[in-house]
């Protein structure tokens, strides 16, 4: 019985957490195997949280924990949550008005240029590109490297569990937003909305710890987020942010959080997640409205992506049906085709090209600006003006190049002509899906100069993901989609007279279709495109190509995401167990591992030599009981361990524990002491100097340990151990025997404390603290379980 | 050692699972504590997770289980979504075209009548709304007494893990489709929207077990859901399409079956849930647009509650947040009182009012709808009529009552005159709430007609929540909120003059701000409001109104669902543990309470007694070891228990175990025997009958064990217990000695196959496969794990 071990003189961990009834486990902080202290259970109480990393560093925080401390945490929280949202928001007008301004100013420079001499215009332009690219690639690769790619496939990681190096640095911040503007604004076929994403993450992260302590940029008292489980909520209102502001689509980013990022939810997070996305609506708005007034340059309605197709088509009839499902197996082929392109590509970037240093980062990035710049430019020459409709226009036509509208006129011979594919080619991205997504203006567009787009584009856009510069998918998705879904279109309009059918629709539904069947994206993916498009009619066809082409998509390859994470090295936990695992229990998933393991009090150089030699994250304490059998009190982590070595302060002299039932421990530690460091890297064991005499020394690991880490018995399914490791954001599992006993069985009814009219656990509760108070050890198990004993005997 | 045991003659069930490497467990397949078989561990994957009840019977489905079963499988999941949601949607429809018709033919027959007398008029008027409620509290009381109340409550529950016996019965389905048309076209002030909900889960449900037993409309063939877990995502659909016809708010339903009705969830899920709905909204759509051609008779543009506000105020400016947020603390003052005096009146009825039988509640209902009938006829006669207002009025001005439209023509005396407190009152719910949200009619309510309005509605609300028929509260909260969200509407407008105020934006705002107090559901309320209105520049305002009410709220008493819950004795779990459980152990939780529990061969005497001392439903199996040490070797089931004794197959006349290595075991029992029938109350122990002989028989209860349940070690926190048995959907948690030694640690890694470079897992597990194959009994541990043991020496 473990209360033999309590009554005899040995003093086992037991005891230590016994004699603090308060006392939460440290298994929610445990570190990455990265070496990274995380924190990925929550055992905790929601409003409360914050992890207690020792049990009596615990003590020194329960002085602060009065009820109006309880206040203050949760009014902390909302508060960071509206901070989020305005950051996020701000960011987001800062990095449009930019993009706009830069691109606005260059598109109407060019074009007073291209009156006089198409050369000299062509060569500004591309100089412009280049300037604009350069700085990004630049800033990116001297400054920020973590900054490059969309940030996505991180995000999820760091939010399934794996933290990447620097992702969410003050510098990365900077570097997203700068870069995203050079990049957009330079003309690569790439979006700002990924990173928008990555970059509301960055502000939440920062504001988690308190801002950036590199930069002299904290503040004392916002540092109430001690546990990273906290630091990962934000992160995840972050998330929501950066895509409400990127599609102006608040509910679309609570689904993405929910959907995409997040491994697990919980439905209080839910709606603080949905507040910050509401806060950044109202934020964008107003800065919408601010600008309407003319005071942000270029920067007129476009920018933000609102696509309104209202004046669109309203009905649909059967006999669409067909054609839309066609768009969405397009869909799925080009988008799994995508993601395949993207996947060698960036394999070989990472393989060969980049690994030859910054400069050919710099040059790839520029040399692919001057092809962007000479194929958007130069195609368009090639392409023969069409007349302008006589009827029915209601827009103005033509319009220089730029300008927000269709019947863009650029290299005409006549005035009342314009070119369709510079309407498209030579102009924002945000101009040009708005163009192709316009009703109204059948057959504005030649097949030819669709197709030829198409081709162009889709190629641009696979060469352009994976350089080093900030880059979403999201808009070089929705370009091509919409490209083939107006192409469909137009055929469904010449075979189909009768119907009342909208190109623009069907460049929508196109939209829809690729980003589908590249990111595998549903529920979010379809809410973002009735928000981005304002219209609620549209959502069952939205979602019938949205099926169509995830499940095409789904039969060549994974989502773009999870492929480009896999290749980072970042293992995410799908949400599904293999079916391998089906035939697995959990000894044979541990298998062949060595477990290293500590005895309670430890010799120093045991301690340095173990952490040298394996790179295990936690290690099983175990302790002797009297009869000589092993118990296991716990788990211990590398990290805490790093943090008990360094200070010296808990090594005695003495191998014997140290009796934990006198009030005299000296509190050596503070919690803050075991938190990790978000941005750095932690300690490692070669950074510790330990001298011969350290080395000598012994340590009580008792007061360290997490005393009780999840266990499964050896025999356990795997598929169940998946379960609870994903579900319950686990780090480590024990793998135990099969208990000899049951103690006693918990169901529903042991955890409705008022329902339960005979209130027997409340009772017991009350009088298990007491008698724990008295010592813990006068107990007697016997008698709370009179017949269980019995019957096992 | 566990090898010792299997080595020597005794057989242990550790070799029965292993000698089926593909065996998953029961454990997700247990009984709830009422003695129903439910499933709530969700173990297996996802595509194919019908549950294995037991290791032999699983063979058997093994040859069933190809690839084109598997395809089998996953077609019919997506086909009942679809059916639901048509099935929902067609029921939400004909709810609909009857209430529209029962009420707009009594508005116009009582309208015609008053034209010459006002008392036969009336008459009329109540004689057809009495028939109405009778009708509905006729049947409810006599054929489907489960059809009573909004349903949400016991659909929460189910989700939740618990059984309310006969809630989703085919009598149910019929009872509340039935009784909504009566008791809401008889005028009761209650809504058919929780009763949608209901509609749907029950449709869903049906579908999954493959129709209704009973009634022979069962078909064989789409009986494959043999998990409680595939009909409770089925439920899970029905609910979402249930809201999502209600509102015509697929996104809205989403969202409130995530945030109101499960307990936990996974994102394939979410997809399915998704299609329900938009197919729902596809179903609705084309319906109505069938209707607009006249062929549904009154069903007119109302029915479905869509309260378009799109001409309705665009913008706010910062002084409006002020009476926006009052309209969100009384919101949530009336909201709370609301719950709480429906608490009252509910526990009132519950206690002495209906244990007078039937024909009680039958009573109280006509009186209520009596009541109703007079107050809603007789107070607007006693309002003076106002003039049509001359300017600016969009809208026909009078109108006769029930037809759509403001300024109903009511006792006026002359002609251009309308009675504001008839427009609202004696006229049908859905057209009230239009007209009280309508935009361009300011003053067209004086303050004393809303305030009239609000105090008789909201009694009237109060009372009749929890008769005998069915009842939603959506619509009349909405009425409420709308009124005194128009009436402070009413006095901004009379405050700031200058502002671009809308009244009928103020009312939607107090409608929000109710629900959000009583209903304290946050997302998917604020999607809802959204979706009703159609009208997305208005979510921030409504989530400032929210989370008003629902703070003020949550001060004085739960949720009304959660109140109702309670009250009815449905012990939900709620979704963060309470702060008791930081101070307790799991060993402590299960307390006092008596472990009964089972050795392998048992005395079928003894299971008969043991099941009928006590109610457990779930028992532990131990096996004695060859040194006399036992070993927990799973947990049974009660309900399994009963089959056994019941089929009396398993009987043998020798206490030895079966030698479970030999392949001569004869298959006695397949799958179906132990799959939970869904509507009847289960086996009991004294249904069985047995005879002496019987009783002298043994039974080997280890081929029917569930082998691993979840253990917790006894002196785990109970918040992370909780958090376990929450976040998997538990039953039943073994609580266990703290382990002597770690067989081994599972992190991440070990669950990562693909990326896992040196892939030893998988290595690992294809050799041990073999192993178990070879006999299971012939692995030495010592090998498999040589540091281990000398480390633990």
């Amino acid at each position: 019985m473990l209360s033999n071990h309590l009554q005899n003189g040995v003093e086992t961990a037991k005891l230590i957490w016994s004699r603090l009834p308060n006392a939460e486990d440290v298994s929610d902080a445990e570190p990455d195997e990265d070496g990274v202290l995380r924190n990925d259970g929550f055992g905790g109480v929601e409003s409360l949280d914050y992890e207690v990393i020792e049990n009596y560093a615990y003590r020194q925080e329960q002085a602060r924990r009065g009820k109006l401390y309880v206040w203050y945490y949760v009014g902390v929280k909302w508060f960071f949550a509206l901070l989020i949202g305005i950051g996020t928001g701000l960011a987001a007008v800062l990095i449009n008005i930019s993009v706009e301004n830069f691109a606005g100013w260059k598109y109407s420079l060019t074009f007073r240029i291209i009156q006089s001499s198409y050369v000299a215009g062509f060569i500004v332009y591309t100089v412009i590109n280049l300037a604009l690219v350069f700085s990004s690639v630049f800033i990116i690769t001297q400054f920020a490297p973590a900054a490059a790619g969309s940030g996505i496939p991180e995000i999820k990681g760091y939010l399934n569990g794996i933290d990447t190096r620097g992702i969410l640095l003050f510098r990365t911040l900077i570097g997203k937003i700068s870069g995203s503007i050079g990049s957009v604004g330079g003309g690569l076929a790439l979006g700002k909305e990924g990173p928008l994403v990555h970059t509301g993450a960055c502000i939440a992260s920062l504001l988690g710890q308190g801002g950036s302590t590199k930069y002299h940029l904290s503040t004392r008292w916002l540092q109430v987020f001690k546990s990273d489980r906290d630091r990962r909520d934000l992160v995840t209102c972050g998330c929501a942010a950066g895509v409400a502001a990127a599609f102006r689509a608040p509910v679309g980013g609570v689904l993405f959080a929910l959907e995409e990022v997040t491994s697990w939810w919980r439905s209080q997070l839910m709606w603080r997640v949905f507040f910050t996305s509401a806060v950044v609506a109202v934020v964008v708005r107003t800065a919408m409205g601010w600008c309407k007034s003319g005071k942000c340059g270029h920067f007129g309605s476009g920018g933000f992506i609102i696509w309104d197709v209202s004046d669109g088509q309203e009905d649909y009839s059967f006999e669409e049906l067909l054609p839309m499902a066609i768009i969405g197996v397009i869909g799925g082929l080009l988008g799994a085709l995508f993601n395949q392109l993207t996947l060698y590509i960036t394999y070989w970037r990472r393989n060969y090209l980049h690994k030859k240093g910054n400069r050919v980062k710099i040059i790839e990035a520029c040399l692919i600006s001057v092809i962007t710049s000479v194929i958007s430019f130069g195609l368009p020459l090639f392409r023969k003006c069409s007349a302008c409709p006589d009827s029915d226009v209601t827009s103005e036509c033509p319009r220089p190049p730029g300008m927000y509208g269709n019947y863009v006129n650029f290299y005409c011979t006549k005035d009342n002509e314009y070119n369709d594919l510079a309407t498209i080619f030579f102009n924002t991205q945000d101009d040009a899906i708005r163009n192709l997504f316009s009703a109204k203006t059948i057959h504005e567009y030649s097949a030819q100069s669709l197709l030829t787009f198409l081709a162009m584009f889709y190629s641009l856009a696979v060469v352009t993901f994976g350089t080093a510069v900030p880059a979403g998918q999201f808009v070089p998705g929705i370009m091509i989609g919409s490209t083939y879904g107006r192409l469909v279109g137009m055929f469904v309009v010449r075979l189909y007279k009768k119907l009342n059918i909208e190109e623009g629709t069907y460049a929508l539904l196109g939209a829809a279709s690729f980003l589908g069947g590249s990111m595998r994206m549903t529920v979010s993916l379809c809410v973002i495109m009735v928000e981005i498009t304002n219209n609620l009619k549209l959502l069952p066809l939205i979602m019938l190509v949205l099926l169509i082409s995830k499940a095409v998509g789904d039969a060549f390859n994974e989502g773009l995401y999870e492929e480009q994470a896999r290749l980072r090295g970042i293992p995410l936990l799908e949400s599904r167990p293999k079916n391998l695992m089906r035939k697995m229990t959990a000894k044979e998933a541990c298998g062949n591992q060595k477990v290293s393991y500590f005895t309670r009090v430890v010799k120093v150089a045991d301690v340095a030599n173990i952490l040298r030699t394996n790179s295990h994250n936690g290690f099983p304490v175990v302790d002797h009981t009297r009869t000589g059998e092993t118990m296991v009190i716990g788990l211990i982590l590398r990290s805490h361990l790093l943090v008990l070595l360094q200070s010296k302060a808990d090594f005695q002299h003495s191998p014997l524990a140290v009796d934990m039932r006198s009030q005299s421990i000296p509190i050596r530690h503070s919690l803050s002491d075991f938190v990790k460091p978000v941005s750095s890297k932690g300690l490692s064991i070669n950074d510790i100097h330990l001298s011969p005499d350290d080395l000598e020394m012994y340590i009580d690991l008792a007061p360290f340990v997490n005393p009780s880490p999840y266990v499964v018995p050896e025999d356990m399914s795997l598929t169940k151990v998946y379960n609870l490791f994903r579900q319950l954001g686990l780090r480590h599992i024990f793998v135990v025997p099969r208990a000899s006993r049951v103690i006693g069985m918990i169901t529903r009814k042991d955890l409705l404390f008022e329902d339960n009219e005979d209130s027997g656990p409340v009772e017991l509760q009350s009088t298990s603290v007491r008698g724990r108070q008295q010592g813990g050890s006068t107990r007697n198990p016997e008698v709370e379980h009179p017949l269980l004993n019995g019957l096992l005997e």
